[in-house]
């Protein structure tokens, strides 16, 4: 069950009703029973919905009494057999129990009154702007958009429908289209690392660009993203970002990828559309990766990755290869440290 | 000495008070000697407090003039053959020593008086909040908290007696115990990375649960915490959290572990009590890592480590072993590349 | 171009004038000739300027329509050859470039009129402080330095001149020289990780000391610096820090140093003049690293790497023989994983 301090339930929904919104079919049980929250399996109850992914969680499930189930088609038997009340099944159950649950339960959120808003900005109808936020010269922001609590929005930003900048964010230099959800505490739109050598030493490199942010993209807590030295630094569309991730300047970044947690993708490296990068891992200047490629956790990606491959390790390298090298270092390591050689 | 421009000194006191105070006892000095601050070994002074852990630092040491050391047994006659004028003994003199060091002095702490409260929030006697900080509706803030400029703490929380929020620190969704210490820039309690793949592209997985932290626990700067997808992401008593550390959700943390910086602990990964992580290391979701079990820093740990176990590389694997395979590959090299053989 | 949303441009200048602003000489194209604004090669029009670094970017130029070329020497032929219409020369280009532009063209930045500063602070002539920044009691800010919305400047830290401090970042327990680069989200001066076990489990050690950054220092956007346990954590003159990067308490950091991002220095490292770290490299408590050492991404440094070397890899080793390793490695897998000890 939600918990009533942080999330708000709306009108309860009957089982029919709501199968229905989330494009499912109800299989089995009654119509007109009333479901009013969401809950995980082991804690179900007769007014709550559940869903169970795959068969591997179905032997995990002991007490079916959830008031209704998403599942899949193959599960219904083994469900009905275990004694569930009420089936709706959808080949993607995770999916319509969550487009089910949207039409249920919806976390509660801190909205003030104080407002920092420059006069030549552009706030559409419906713009929510928390506590001491503070909004940019020329900056526009469009309809039904949500921004946190001091929050800072730059000169010039422009912010789509239905956005979401989280408390504490600063978005400078920044376009971006609909449903991006900033994460509280990112850092959009700073002048990345550049340095130029001279007779008095180090100097920073300006920056003449902005960022670009596809539709429904999403960028995690903490995240920081480099503007442009000259162009545009541009993450795809639907692209989901963890926090703590860097992504530096002139980066380009396709459409449904989804970096991990600490990631760094360094200045001007390409990412094709529907690229995976696993946790800590690291992708070097000017690297290019193909269409669906995945990085592994904590690999460091020092050259091209071919489209469709799966790379690991550090410098990474395709992961059969790496995980045979593996093998073999510890083999070698148990023989003796390669020790056999009477001559060392 | 601590610099007067960011810590308060309190009222002096004399030797012999202090080290009751600290739970030490003065084994040679005036009682009633006064001592007023704290300072390294290299800065100590006639009115200064320090310590002396163990007879490697006692070599470090030249001048002997602080007015109070305190030390373990051991160091009692090797620093009186020095010529030390004031000794407290205890068997963990930097603990003993941290103690007084209570007593004497303060850091400064920047306070404003701007607050945005919201209406039905409660505040208990004593809690300070900081110009601009924001506090959500039925939030609890329990006597003696401190919240930083900046902060946002979101609708419901709930934090403990004599707790610390950090300036701009961010959190949502979160249930603390007493002593908990956020420091700024933290963000607590947003959904984590989950996505689902559909007809329309990736989509975020919504969360219902919530964030448990338990007593004494510290969270350093700019570390990201992420919420349960249903259910508590919890951290136990007294576990210690570096800067810039992702938590993901559903993690569970036993009590009194250390995380240091940059360290990656993804989805459902389970630590148990008093597990040490080093720097940079990461743990794969759902992994399982057992009681006092260490992780080396930068280690990428893929399978579950046994309690007590002690493990680095990546992937993790036992530290010995590790560092055997790293001889081993280093005299392969020297060898010629293990291209020794023939056919190549 | 830069983009007007976001830049704004100064009053154009003539290409001889510009060109003696920039310590180079024109030796081609009409003096009076008028530059408004920059741009990158391929973006280039009759009133930007541009700049051709070396001869690898010149064969990727094709269009010369650039009011004004910065070229090194030997580029003025070839430049020339291929119908350049102005050409000003300087050994570093890019450098006389970047003088150039910030005679042109500047940022444009959100300030606000709301301010929360201490009674007992002082700001010196042109300071700027932005919507919600808090400034703490006894602190001074110089003349010229730019204080972001929502920053909070912590009690009696000094802030020299023409410094900049980001919206949202948390600066405590400083003194800094001029022309400092704090980005949004930078957590300076928290007391670092250290703990003390003791008869009820873990406590934090409290920390007496401040942190020193010399002039023209840049620490990235949601960076962390923890003072030290006593005397100073320094960063020296001109040192790039980048994004996420962490840096503890008591570390000691020369001048010119450029660290990458997620890189993290663990307590009391020493690190000398014209170090390079790459991105995601890390460095162990107390470990000294050589003046102009450089460090590969993602490398975990263990023990102190002499003044001039390369090193890279986990644990991190000079960087050839780490290069050598990784080739043994991959022939040893090929030949069969190290198996062909008939024994095993």
């Amino acid at each position: 069950m939600s918990d009533r301090r942080f999330y708000r339930l709306h009108a309860p929904l009957e089982a029919g009703r709501l199968a229905m919104l989330a494009g499912a079919k109800l299989v089995h049980g009654d119509d007109a029973h009333v479901l009013s929250d969401v809950a995980a399996l082991a804690d179900a109850g007769p007014h709550t919905v559940c869903f169970v992914r795959d068969g591997a969680l179905l032997s995990a499930v002991t007490a079916l009494d959830a008031g209704l189930y998403f599942c899949p088609p193959e599960l219904v038997d083994p469900l009905l057999a275990r004694g569930a009340g009420a089936l709706a099944v959808h080949t993607r159950p995770d999916a319509a129990f969550y487009a089910a649950a949207a039409a249920l339960v919806d976390p509660l959120e801190s909205q003030g009154e104080h407002k920092l808003t420059a006069p030549d900005s552009t706030l559409e109808d419906g713009v929510q702007v928390g506590d001491g936020a503070s909004i940019g010269p020329g900056a526009y922001i469009s309809e039904g958009t949500v921004i946190g609590p001091g929050a800072v929005i730059g000169a010039g930003c422009v912010i789509g429908k239905n956005c979401a900048i989280g408390a504490n964010a600063v978005v400078h230099f920044t376009v971006m289209g609909d449903r991006v959800d900033i994460r509280p505490g990112a850092v959009l739109g700073e002048a990345g690392l550049g340095v130029i050598g001279g007779a008095d030493g180090l100097m920073d490199v300006p920056h003449f660009g902005i960022i670009r942010l596809g539709d429904g993209v999403r960028i995690g807590a903490n995240s920081a993203i480099d503007r442009a030295v000259f162009g545009e630094t541009v993450i795809g569309a639907r692209s989901k970002v963890d926090n703590l991730v860097q992504i530096a300047h002139n980066v380009q970044i396709g459409t449904d990828c989804v970096l991990a947690s600490l990631c760094g993708v360094a200045g001007s490296a390409v990412l094709g559309n529907g690229v995976l990068m696993g946790g800590r891992a690291g992708v070097a200047d000017h690297v290019q990766i193909g269409d669906n490629a995945r990085i592994g956790a904590a690999a460091a990606v020092m050259k091209n990755v071919p489209q469709g491959e799966t790379w690991g390790g550090h410098p990474a390298r395709p992961m059969r290869q790496y995980m045979r090298e593996q093998v073999a270092l510890k083999k070698l390591a148990q023989r003796g440290g390669g020790s056999h050689d009477p001559g060392e």
